[in-house]
């Protein structure tokens, strides 16, 4: 993979809606679209205000009439051109997700969606359901989950070198949040606002990252219980959270703590996942993303680093900047956003059997996402009691 | 400090209960006690094995006839000496600890006893009444709290730089019994068992050390609930835990989380604090113990080392090596030591006055170490649910 | 910057000779070109295999008539099109840069080369000649030069916050050479054979690249005397060097140190860098290339972190990701791939203004790379002694 | 050795000159020597001014009248005791070593002194033919080769773990000094006077540990060559230095790099070792002193902690604390006291055949280290030029 060679049928033709100049995710979009000639940006609805939106998208390259006012007006124009749209990227607020998403679907567009996916496991199944029916992709930015040295330790689990599972311990913290909202921007103000956030502040804004790579990394295993002790430290910030912890009693008997927070003042950094078996550990933080730790207990601390021929082939297939050179978010924004491009490719080529043994961040994904944080409120409004999963 | 003179009326007449050839405590004892010259080691019984421990005291330098076979020949045998041993210490299995401090009080002797002190609060409330009948102390070996950073971040609290305490998070894990005890050592079998560790395994032998720290660092709060989630990977471990997380809420709205592991396959070096405040927070870890990390919001993250002109005075003052110059544990035994050999001292002079304001780890840190465990047992017998502490 | 949002005239039309499928280094061009939209692979001499170049050209979305056997093929078959390429990329062994180059210019194209430039300052000062007489840029691909962190330091030595620069450490080991090269692959063949590689291995491959840097980090002091100890641990590569020490003097009294070595066995990560001045010093390294040391003696050290607020506004500028999320290597030659292409838009429109204060890594700066490695072997070659820099 | 047995035939009734209250360095000599009860602490010249002295070592436990004025006094009041002290310590500025080491061997007492040990080879070579005459034992203190990662790296090369040896990196620096002296304290000022320093200020301060460590792991390889580059960048420190790199080249065909200086502004906790060979390398920082790195090409790097039954016998022998507790500069310390110890109570019992395979840093460590320094004077008088070492 490291040449950036792709065999799609031909590059997608992709969209988005938000992501413009305001922002800061719209980038992460672009730039793990666009670098390896596997999207070409054709068409946005980039900005609430149109005219700086259309500034914004002509900056980019993309031609003035496919800058767009509103998502509706990218539907409406797209519609019947030969050069349509395959694909468009929702980067949005949450309580914009469904609806979008939901609109696009039924014009027959591709779908990639910014996490939280939605606010409920219904609206997830209606639009699974949707996009079943349409024969179309939704895909999940799930950013973190692309880096290589994740699909090292899933591999490393699959292949048993950790013995059985029986801690999982992450954290995924800042402190950006740790002053009251009193000057707080556009973007603070809708994620900590239940009608335009959902049911969740930090537990959907980032503790869905550190549930998701768990998933990834182990598949195998299942929460029955859980307890979710959340808290607004800034009190305006109530009924949502600024501070969670959510324990968690795996299927195999395992036991998982995590940490979700915007108020941990000062830390930078702290994106930790340990993985603890019967026979070893490993451990990864986007701290020094570069260097996986892989701990035998009675042998020395070992620390793999990214892209040594050592490592499993899984994680050198997604390898992109070789050893010694810094892989960054966007390296691994890169490889889910052409993961979800081959799905789109093979979905339009009707290769279920490619899409069968596909692994990529799509429906389920998000789908499993919301309803580990429905179960997290569950616990929380029941005063932070045991909680079976479901 | 740093020139290690102290001020005692004179050194302090010493022997040991335990710590004889066969187990590593021992010498944590006597490196804490005798670089000062604040105690001489004249007396023991060191051993289970009379002539092992015979053999032992007398290559340290102990007469061979003040080499005991047991602690009552201790006892009875420094009664009518006019040398006779001022305090000893208790390094022994933590089911001998009551009966051996009691007798030693009883006997007019001071105490120094490893952690967790006695298996009930009852019988610390005990020991608390006879040592005050009898006007003497009882110390406690919590060997962390010696170092001159743990004083640093108490002092930054006290002072307010942290701001109001939102969270803590506390761990102290390892991985040394991550296999199964078929082949393990004495050690771990009475620290395994019920009837010579008391109710709990990990908790009481490295958890506390978590507790009785938070304690020192933050006076000003107390934990009003608590949860404790605990169990043994290990079956043959249960009832005791080989792992156990503890989620707290403290009277001023913190909330605490503490890990205590020893199935944490090949972690080394993960005792760690992180004390967050409103303004800013504060990590320290025994893995780089001679840094402290000082983290406000918003602004470059600070490095403190000991021995720096830039701490508090109350850091400075019991800092040992000096800047540059690595501190060990041993030193920060050796401030504990120092700190219990000055409350004996002013005991026996009479100075109530010191007594009131000096701070050491007695018979009231003890105790509290141990209330903490009666109320995890009780929260985790109860299905890890929510108790008041009482 | 960190929305992407580029200004140029038009997207650039890109081609590259070398960069096919068996080598490692054709990604980062291509990921630093394309991920912005400023350039657009549209032609290419991939490969020494013309049919495998072909199949790899067209992966990557590139014409097939557009895939050209040799870059003879490419300035013959581009040179009449409307839609010609404007800027070819030179990514092949060291001994071809120069005659490449040279054609590529008399063709009237740009050229962004790989490091180092060419053999000989003589042939620097030829090809800087050329491009002026045409009215073209050459760019040189100092891949590392474009990190945030890299310019904050370059911000902070020219605000006087480390006072009067004292001391530069720097130092790029790896150990990939450390064995013999018995069955070494072709990159390594022709970086250890003088025909191919020049007058160095290890000073040329990575050396330049922290010359390079300290250059941009300290464009006010200069080297007046040299020193050069250089090795081949691997005698078969002699009399090229495995490992070298380089001393400096520069002409404000500070010292240089330089470590090139790729026998240095094991180790990771090892591209170090120390500016050290009369009030303060500032580190960065690769190994966590997000965070940047700022030590004030007397103060806590401090840890800045890119794309926070507190930064200097040459750094944020420049920054791509925000805080929290790793830049990584690739971030950092879209920067140099961003300038160089604002280097060409402005040479296009004849904006000399523009030029004449902006900052990438041109012919100039080449040069200065292969004028530091004429010093250096001049003084290896007389027994690593020292030289007059000239 | 955890427990701290020793068996001598009896403690060894130890003096000390210098060491007092105003210093930081008494202390690490007492905290080195007295916690295994190998040495009593009975007589001293603690003070230039005697009333102090006596307070200071009084409340240290030392009889009023072993308290002298001066050494001369010391040496005079303990001739004729029954109990005269066996050995005494020397830690008072270079200057004062020589003569006050070459009074104390003709009274027939054996002596530990601090390093640098004298101005000149000559020197120690007087001393080593009084101390041989007079069957006494010189020792230095050469206080961070006491760490048992030290011995484990020795051990490693001693049994090819890293084959052949062929670079040697080696960094003792701080920032201590980086303002000039203007208020300065007196062992500032002794340090940067040639008549009480000798010929170097950093090299012998702290360089002469990086070099004596250098020769405890690899005793099999020596210096052939030597280049010393040298500066005062505070001017009235010349001729002395405060910074200077020394490049070696060994007999075995290895490089050796040396750093040291003390205007490094703010650099923490840089005594770093790395030692490289065709196998593998190994690297201890005092920065995380319980770490070793090691790491082999083309494998995971490895961390080896202290204390851990992997290790090898000679470095599980000299560990005091055990895994997971820290090893301070104290238990260093306290090991090449009791190194010492031995050795002079093989010396007093005559037992040659210990004394020829027994380790300590004794006369010919000091000598070595002085010879080090007059070799890197000449080569940085003749103007950093290359000398033949001898």
């Amino acid at each position: 993979m490291i040449n950036g060679e792709r065999t799609l049928m031909r590059p997608l033709r992709w969209g988005m809606v938000g992501g413009g100049r305001t922002g800061q995710v719209g980038y992460k979009h672009r730039t793990g679209a666009l670098r390896d000639g596997t999207y070409q940006l054709v068409a946005g609805a980039f900005d609430l205000d149109a005219q700086r939106g259309r500034e914004f998208g002509t900056n980019l390259g993309v031609a003035s009439d496919r800058c767009y006012a509103t998502y509706q007006d990218l539907i409406a124009g797209e519609a019947d051109r030969e050069d349509k749209v395959d694909v468009v990227s929702v980067a949005t607020p949450n309580f914009t997700h469904f609806e979008i998403t939901k609109a696009l679907l039924q014009a027959g567009i591709h779908v990639i969606c910014e996490k939280p996916l939605f606010f409920t496991v219904a609206e997830c199944d209606e639009i699974r359901d949707l996009a079943s029916k349409n024969g179309l992709i939704v895909g999940v930015t799930y950013g973190f989950t692309g880096h290589p040295l994740v699909h090292q330790m899933a591999a490393m689990v699959a292949k048993g070198l950790l013995g059985d599972i029986r801690i999982i311990d992450m954290q995924y913290t800042h402190g950006f949040n740790a002053g009251d909202d009193t000057n707080a921007g556009d973007a603070v103000k809708w994620r900590t606002n239940p009608a335009t956030a959902g049911s969740t502040f930090v537990l959907g804004d980032i503790g869905t990252h550190l549930y998701y790579l768990s998933e990834v990394v182990l598949p195998h295993i299942k929460v029955e219980r859980l307890l979710c002790d959340r808290k607004a430290f800034i009190p305006t910030r109530a009924p949502l959270e600024d501070h969670a912890t959510v324990l968690m009693h795996y299927d195999n008997g395992a036991r998982g703590r995590l940490w979700s927070s915007s108020v941990n003042a000062g830390n930078m950094g702290s994106q930790r996942y340990r993985f603890i078996g019967s026979k070893a550990s490993v451990e990864w933080s986007d701290s020094h993303p570069d260097q996986l730790l892989y701990e035998v207990q009675g042998e020395p601390n070992r620390i793999l680093h990214h892209g040594m021929s050592y490592l499993e082939d899984e994680s050198l297939a997604v390898d992109r900047m070789g050893a010694l050179h810094t892989e960054g978010l966007g390296d691994s924004w890169a490889n889910i956003y052409l993961w979800i491009a081959q799905a789109i490719d093979a979905r339009m080529r009707d290769d279920d059997a490619f899409l069968a043994s596909h692994h990529y961040p799509g429906i389920e994904a998000g789908t499993e996402g919301v309803r580990w944080l429905e179960n997290c409120v569950r616990s929380a409004d029941a005063g932070a009691a045991w909680v079976d999963y479901k």
